[in-house]
């Protein structure tokens, strides 16, 4: 028995803080489960009464001679760690706890919240809240509202979790006007122990759940959810409203990768690595469940729109087309079979425009010429109704045509609020239905984006020979003194140490023998300035590229003082690095910043002086496999450019997507690592002359990351 | 007196085919008309009765004793043209034809559109239609509703046009639903005659009208259309869904502006620069248009949230920034005005969240405090009714203190569906109000959008000193011998007619003296093979830079020609061009493609070979101002990369702004130029260094345009 079925399937409810005053949450909670018809025992717990809504009351949970396996708490806040303790003593195992003023409100709040959890940890009890809203199961056997929501949903097999509560109940009356069924609903509030991934465990096996709905503002455990959604989402489709990304703000952003890093960037590529069905606003998520509740993941692209009128249908295509979905091609056969079935005015090219006299008939025989078609994945189906045609007739035609295909159909009836309420009502199993062409062909782009997600292999997760010890020997070096920037030549170490292929290099301290250096590595040359508190060296003068000689050198050298000196920074410099100038080719950026909740977050994308312009990157987080990485390089904007175009040979792709999968490899062996460029790493056509021309590293300060 | 008065403020109507039928339109139309309790004398005309809708009925037009302003014709297609020439006789002045029939099926639908617009211009009639749903006006003098939508608006102060019919209906019965009120309805369907500039210089002073909306496939006049809503949208907000744009697909690509210059994109650049507020979906539409029609224009973009529910507030705040708007400050002293008066659990700050327990009363005190605060431009209130708090009256507090303001307020009530109903009837005046706080969110950002455009002075047209009768030459001598590209000399010349700094070049016959020709520009020189057919010169290796010498020259030559032969390209070869070799600086492209619809689109972006890979670009319609030109520039992802960052230098941006005025005066001076590419133009921190590298132009052949 899994330990959250004391909240999703208990035998025996009690409602400590039940009342009768009409219109509390103690009240709607109690009634709501009675007229949801319970599958159990429900005991109201409140000392002031005899009896609650015609039901025997007791005083509290310990008094009540049955065994008790949940209870919803609505009691005011300084009375809830007493009824927790009674809920222990008495071996309640779930507990919902409505009832606010805890984490939310900080201060006292907090200790309050954290005495609660220490009191369910000793008494092995699960819990929902507090400050949320309830649970609503509403799977056969149960039928559970433990809500005070006005709407509950019927059964479904949609399986959604709120962490707002009043996004809650807007879900719920927008899913009760379509009819969109659920198994299960779940509030979480603050999420002081059951959150987002324990929610995804116990539905990934459901029998009553397809897909599975989630409105987030944090991840709880982020790598935890990661792992889950990853895995689930091969079988069930996870869509998620994510917010709370804007308030964020920058980080401190001393390398590139950290200050393109956002919240929102790292959130994004987690959920799109998840291959989590990413959704911006409640309505849509209510469109797109419905869509995949209602109707199977389409095999393909290709969508076919069946159309009574003409605006609509442009509407559909040109919303198909904007997503990166196809208008499908019909075959002669198919178009030549519409054609003897239609008026001559009727277009038999996709969009299908049956004109305004097509009736229920019409709409069943094209649609299902359409569907028989191979060339087709996806059909639209839009009907306005025009005076005579009976709507409920049109879309009891489209359900059974569509139910008959194992491709989806999504409908669009554009017509009087009425129908929508009867559709539910007449058409029980109808096809997903919209009320505007725009939110069907969104709807077909996420299932469609959903399908190239589960189509992609899970890759695997490459590691490589490297010398851990003396990569590791150099940042913990630096985490005794107190972390920061390794000098250039320890940051070149430490990716030597993983395989990168850094340029030879020499470091030279100011008065050093620079010449000497330069002869070691061989001309031409870089000349760059050291120094821990400059940052921008070529922003000051501080890098000479294309030294082809001693005495070129030794001018560089004087110039690049007198520059910095100017500046104002020479103080800060501690010597110069001379290093190998690298042939021409093209230049990339690979990098890594630490999230504090999310973990390291891989970047690649096109490098050199402007990245931070031109944005032109992708970001991963852990793990990141080889299918990841290849992923990562071809989904640059500028990939063509990677590729060779206009007469250009193509670079080594298989050496970035290498980089990548060895920079993973890099910062999950070794600690300490808080960010992480190498740019520009420069990549030729052959992997022999592909260079990290410069890399910075920052290690952190202490034990714990930033 | 307007000729549109005809249609839209008639004192009769005649209805050419009413009939008795339920649910036919000849029906429909008549009953509408009398349910809207039209403010005039109604006609029903159809030979086979007396009497209908218990009015005598008239054989023909002809035969109605009174004088007839405005017909509706609903007879089959075949008795169109009949109907109207009565009507021509009878000294009608307007016509709307719902019957359908005409262009949109082709063949010999096109012709009977043709005749009838031939006799509406031989009686100087108007006429809205045919293959349309009818015209509403719903002002006081008129009331008449002549559609046969099942939905009607109340009086308001937008005016709305829809190219489909079966859009309209939708449009109608969302604006129904919201009570949405509106001036005029009209449905123009095959836009025989009256299309949107028609409509939209109609409704320009007219006093019922504030908002204007629009749903078009295609623009009519495109150029008329933008003059007017240009002008228009600086004191009236112009709405617009365009759709029809995904099926045009890919114009002939020889030119790199071509290949970037998509419908969509034309589209997108005029709409933009009329000023016209472009929304995606009839839903936005209808968001948007509500906005504007029920609240001013913001002064700012700084907006506050005020919440009674965590989830709600903070989706509105992630919307409202990742559009661009700016979560207000509020000041300490509103701040400390609102602590006072809200419980410790409340915050404070923007997002305000009063938490659960706010009812009417915190309602209108924060909102007011908010609205008080001058750094609050825009407030967006949001409302989920908890148990015992009731909706309505929260909403009218809302509206109450909105409406003390000149700024708006957008409220968000996320609540059962018979509250919407409930709020029309109990609060006519109420703010915009809203499902979730993502759409509200969206209508603020639009309605900011509209503040900033109408802020940016209107601008003025530069022409420039130029050898217009030089260009106009070469131009004209290319149509006379059929077209294509000029030879590259040519190119320059035209371009230096009109002002461009184009490199000193020679052009030198396949057998001629390059050398000589090299040290007449002065070397460093770039050499450059010539030929009709060689479109992608560097691709196949027929463009050499750099070259010092007169040996290298010869051996670049050389060299060349090999490469040439083994590409099998050498037979085009016509010859070298031998150009001096601009100083390297920052590569930008401009050009021009016309299109055949839009006219000359402008182009600008950053140059170089892979312009078509990063598309940093920008698209102009004709005229193009002094701003418009300055945006140009401004609005590419790179420009910061022009004004230099990390220590680069700024390019004189004053220069490319001229430049892309100059091209400007060029396309609108000469005419024949179908494509132009400028690419690169060299661009400098100092002008006299600033160079076009390469130049095509591509004429066309005969007088008319493609």
């Amino acid at each position: 028995m899994h330990s959250l079925d004391a909240i999703f399937k208990p035998r025996s409810i009690a409602i400590i803080g039940a009342t009768t005053r009409k219109g509390s949450i103690g009240r709607e909670i109690l009634r709501n489960l009675f007229d949801y018809e319970f599958n159990g025992k429900i005991f109201p717990v409140n000392p002031r009464y005899e009896n609650i809504h015609s039901v025997k009351a007791y005083p509290t949970v310990l008094s009540i001679p049955d065994a008790v396996d949940l209870a919803v708490i609505i009691v005011p806040k300084e009375h809830v760690m007493q009824a927790v303790e009674d809920c222990g003593r008495k071996g309640v195992k779930g507990l919902v706890i409505i009832s606010a003023g805890f984490r939310e409100v900080g201060g006292e709040g907090i200790k309050r919240e954290e005495a609660i959890v220490a009191a369910i940890r000793k008494h092995g009890m699960r819990l929902i809240g507090p400050n949320c809203m309830g649970v609503i199961a509403a799977i056969p056997d149960v039928q559970m509202n433990a809500t005070f929501s006005p709407a509950a949903p019927s059964l479904g097999n949609l399986a959604m979790m709120s962490q707002s509560g009043a996004l809650g109940v807007a879900i719920l009356l927008a899913a009760q006007k379509l009819n969109l069924g659920m198994s299960y609903f779940a509030s979480v509030g603050n999420k002081a122990d059951v959150s987002a991934p324990d929610l995804l465990e116990y539905w990934e096996n459901d029998p009553h759940t397809d897909v599975i709905a989630l409105y987030l503002e944090s991840f709880g455990e982020p790598q935890r959810f990661f792992e889950l959604s990853k895995r689930i989402s091969k079988k069930k489709p996870i869509v998620v409203v994510k917010s709370g990304t804007s308030a964020a703000g920058a980080r401190a952003a001393s390398s590139h990768t950290g200050a393109m890093a956002s919240l929102e960037v790292a959130v994004e590529a987690l959920l799109q690595q998840a291959g989590v069905v990413r959704v911006s606003t409640i309505e849509e998520m209510i469109d797109v469940v419905a869509g995949f509740a209602r109707a199977p993941v389409p095999r393909g692209n290709r969508v076919c729109i069946v159309t009574n009128a003409g605006g609509p249908g442009i509407m559909a295509a040109d919303n198909v087309e904007a997503q990166g979905l196809v208008t499908a091609e019909l075959s002669p056969k198919t178009q030549e079979a519409m054609r003897r079935y239609l008026p001559p005015e009727a277009s038999v090219r996709n969009p299908v425009d049956m004109v305004a006299g097509a009736g229920p008939d019409e709409y069943e025989k094209i649609l299902d010429l359409a569907l028989a078609d191979d060339g087709v994945d996806l059909a639209i189906a839009i009907f306005v109704p025009p005076l005579m045609i009976e709507p409920i007739e049109v879309m009891r035609r489209i359900t059974r045509v569509g139910r008959a295909y194992d491709k989806p159909v999504l409908s669009v009836l554009m017509a009087e609020e009425r129908y929508y309420e009867m559709i539910p009502r007449e058409i029980p199993d109808a096809v997903p239905f919209y009320k505007f062409p725009e939110a069907a062909a969104n709807v077909a782009a996420q299932m469609n984006r959903h399908r190239e997600w589960r189509a992609v292999p899970a890759g695997k997760v490459r590691t490589f020979k490297a010398d851990a010890k003396r990569a590791r020997a150099i940042i913990d070096a630096k985490i005794e003194v107190g972390g920061g920037y390794l000098a250039p030549s320890d940051a070149y170490d430490v990716l030597d140490a993983f395989g990168f292929p850094v340029c030879k290099h020499r470091t030279v301290a100011t008065d050093g023998d620079i010449a000497a250096a330069a002869k070691a590595t061989g001309y031409p040359v870089v000349l760059k300035v050291v120094g821990e508190g400059i940052v921008h060296k070529s922003d000051i003068g501080g890098v000479v590229v294309g030294i082809d000689s001693r005495d070129e050198l030794l001018a560089a050298r004087k110039e690049m003082e007198k520059k910095l000196r100017a500046a104002g920074a020479w103080d800060a410099v501690t010597g110069f690095l001379v290093q190998e100038m690298a042939s021409a080719g093209k230049e990339v950026i690979l990098g890594v910043v630490r999230d504090p909740r999310l973990g390291p977050l891989l970047m690649f994308g096109m490098g050199g002086k402007y990245v931070e312009i031109l944005r032109d990157v992708v970001f991963r987080v852990m793990p990141v496999t080889d299918i990841d990485a290849a992923e990562m390089v071809h989904r640059i904007k500028s990939y063509p450019l990677l590729e060779g175009v206009r007469g250009d040979v193509p670079v080594d792709i298989d050496f970035i997507v290498e980089c990548i999968q060895r920079l993973a490899h890099l910062v999950t062996t070794i600690d300490g690592i808080e960010e992480l460029d190498m740019n520009p790493v420069m990549v030729h056509p052959e992997r022999a002359h592909c260079r990290v021309l410069d890399a910075r590293i920052r290690v952190r300060a202490a034990k714990a990351s930033i």
